[in-house]
């Protein structure tokens, strides 16, 4: 992997970049649509590659680990080749996924032991086999096991956790520093900062990740339920620690807003459910703020879904007709919402990325937070 | 509507032809996919038309009356307007779906008194209303109301029931009489065949039908829950009396085998749910058979889904996968599975027609129905 920084903001921590894997380039700042289980939900490849066109997915670990399984995978060749995605691919190490079952994991310094939400077998993941998982799964970009702390968390179980989240990290360097390549292209590394909301352990975190010399670097546990301010402090923190020549990735962040809070503060990439999970519910993300599709007042509404055009399904279908979907249930609906939503995340990262490269990004990004909270 | 006979096939009755609109020309034999309530369930319209290229699909009138409603699909200019659709539409006239509700509606000589499935509210539908209704949905092809008798049904109930039909007919007729353009372009009328299992009332109720001079006939209530033999032993005598420079509509089937089997008594145009409805729970049909791609078999077989590649699906994505996305319960997987299907059932009444033309329909025919049955 290589990461270029193509231009800082002057008056943002804002980056533009590239990360050229062999899959490919990414353009930064990245939105990677969340494709779980090997499908990005109600969107063909197809049209995920021509239509919404990120340089790069993310699959879940744990979500794959139970099904498919691996064996599937392996004899695959990796999950590029079992969905047809020839596009990067990062995939989360599970310890988020582990982490919402709350009642449902044990975790020990060892891993953590967890009993399957599909037929509750159990299961144990620890740093070693997590590695094996993601290099079996093939990402382009894997990530180190890690615990995500709740929100709230108690600062002393947020600095035990975020030690173990360390001492796991060099668990996980170790075991991929004996193992060759898995496929016929390279697989790269991320840690993970933690340390809940917490400055001085986000500050002892970063400091501890960034002195890997990892080729990129990830923050996690935020977007967990704190206020967006407090998120924001937290990645200010840590953007300032972590090498400005290597990528950065916040996890599971955010709203529109979220992103462009977090793009001026020095983050490269991002991912998220709420485009297609929100999608789903009929909830659409606009340039000029957000439709709930669902209200009656689109009941009789014929102009076209969006006149900005970012997708096809903005202007090929009208916003009573959508409505309607969603009213009868039909997936179409579902489909369709997905590939908007989608679509204007991937524009937002992209204009972005233009306004950093033209200079003018801190004054484009003010005047969108603006719009983007409205309600349509 | 204009329909020409280009071809009769010499060693069966099967026909090709075409039928002319005001939304363009349709080639027959076809198969009309359902887009019940405005959409072919989890198909882009841009899909549909580019992929899977059905000349004509069917509405059905009774979802369309309960959603979106009268008042959206009239502001909307009809329903090609509202869902973005410039082919041709057929409308059934909502006979079959009322009688469906079974212990929710009451047939009386003015019309039919239902429940809705939806909100329990009470409708009325009449011969009269139904025509106002097709109208405003706007279809180019609309239905006559009519009872569609159960299966088995006793002899005299089917007598009653057929006669009521053709009273019914008779008022179709005349209120159309009364009734100018709804949009800016034409709507054609089809009368509908009933008369159960019994030969002799289904000739009576052809004859009946042939008397009124519409552009194109149906036959109706059958696929019902009789055996195949019975189906096409009525199709068999309807089709013997039904004028031959009419197109001839046989509602509601049916398996691969069954489109053969009619095609060759002479049958145009088709519609059914079981491509579509099939897809969604996992079965593929195929030009060597029929595949369950929920079964275990599966599971790890990376080969396409169908090496014909009739639709783009078929090679995009590999069986395992396909599997997987069932096993999982993602929509892509209906989503694909209902393409695949679609596109099957459309390339088989394609080939149909061009053996037709070839003159080799008969022997094509009974090499097929010989695969169509098996299961991979
Ligand atoms: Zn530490
Ligand atoms: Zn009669």
């Amino acid at each position: 992997m290589h990461f270029k920084l193509e231009a800082t903001d002057l008056q943002s921590s804002a980056r533009a970049g590239t990360i050229t894997t062999d899959h490919g380039v990414i353009e930064t700042p990245i939105f990677m649509p969340v494709g779980t289980v090997g499908t990005v939900k109600g969107v063909h490849q197809r049209e995920l590659k021509e239509d919404i066109n990120p340089d790069v997915i993310l699959g879940n670990t744990y979500h794959l680990y139970l099904r498919p399984q691996m064996p599937v995978l392996e004899k695959a060749g990796g999950l590029h080749k079992f969905m047809n995605w020839d596009r990067n691919i990062l995939t989360d190490s599970g310890g988020y996924q582990v982490y919402s079952l709350s009642a449902n994991r044990k975790i020990k310094e060892e891993g953590v032991k967890f009993k399957s939400h599909i037929d509750g077998s159990y299961h144990f993941f620890t740093p070693e086999n997590v590695m094996e998982i993601q290099r079996t799964i093939g990402a382009d970009i894997i990530m180190a096991f890690d615990e995500c702390a709740p929100y709230p968390c108690d600062y002393n179980y947020a600095k035990r956790s975020m030690h173990m989240t360390h001492r796991w990290l060099d668990r996980c360097i170790k075991h991929l520093e004996k193992t060759p390549l898995k496929y016929d292209y390279g697989q790269t590394f991320f840690p993970i900062v933690q340390g809940s909301t917490y400055k001085d352990l986000r500050k002892q975190s970063a400091e501890y990740i960034a002195s890997v010399g990892a080729e990129g670097n990830a923050i996690g546990g935020l977007s967990v339920g704190e206020p967006a301010e407090e998120m924001y402090e937290m990645t200010a923190i840590v953007t300032e620690i972590l090498p400005k020549e290597k990528p950065r990735y916040l996890m599971g962040v955010g709203t529109p807003i979220n992103i462009l809070e977090n793009i001026a503060l020095g983050i490269d990439m991002f991912d998220c459910v709420m485009p297609t999970r929100n999608g789903r519910n009929g909830m659409l993300f606009t340039s000029e703020g957000i439709i709930n599709i669902k209200n009656k007042k689109w009941e009789a509404d014929l102009s076209v879904i969006d006149p900005m055009g970012i997708t096809w399904v903005d202007t090929e279908y009208n916003k009573a007709y959508l409505r309607h979907l969603f009213t009868v249930n039909e997936m179409l609906g579902r489909q369709i919402a997905t590939i908007h939503n989608l679509g204007f995340y991937l524009w937002l990262v992209r204009e972005a990325r233009k306004h950093i490269l033209a200079g003018d990004f801190a004054q484009w990004k003010n005047s969108m937070v603006k719009k983007l909270d409205q309600r349509l």
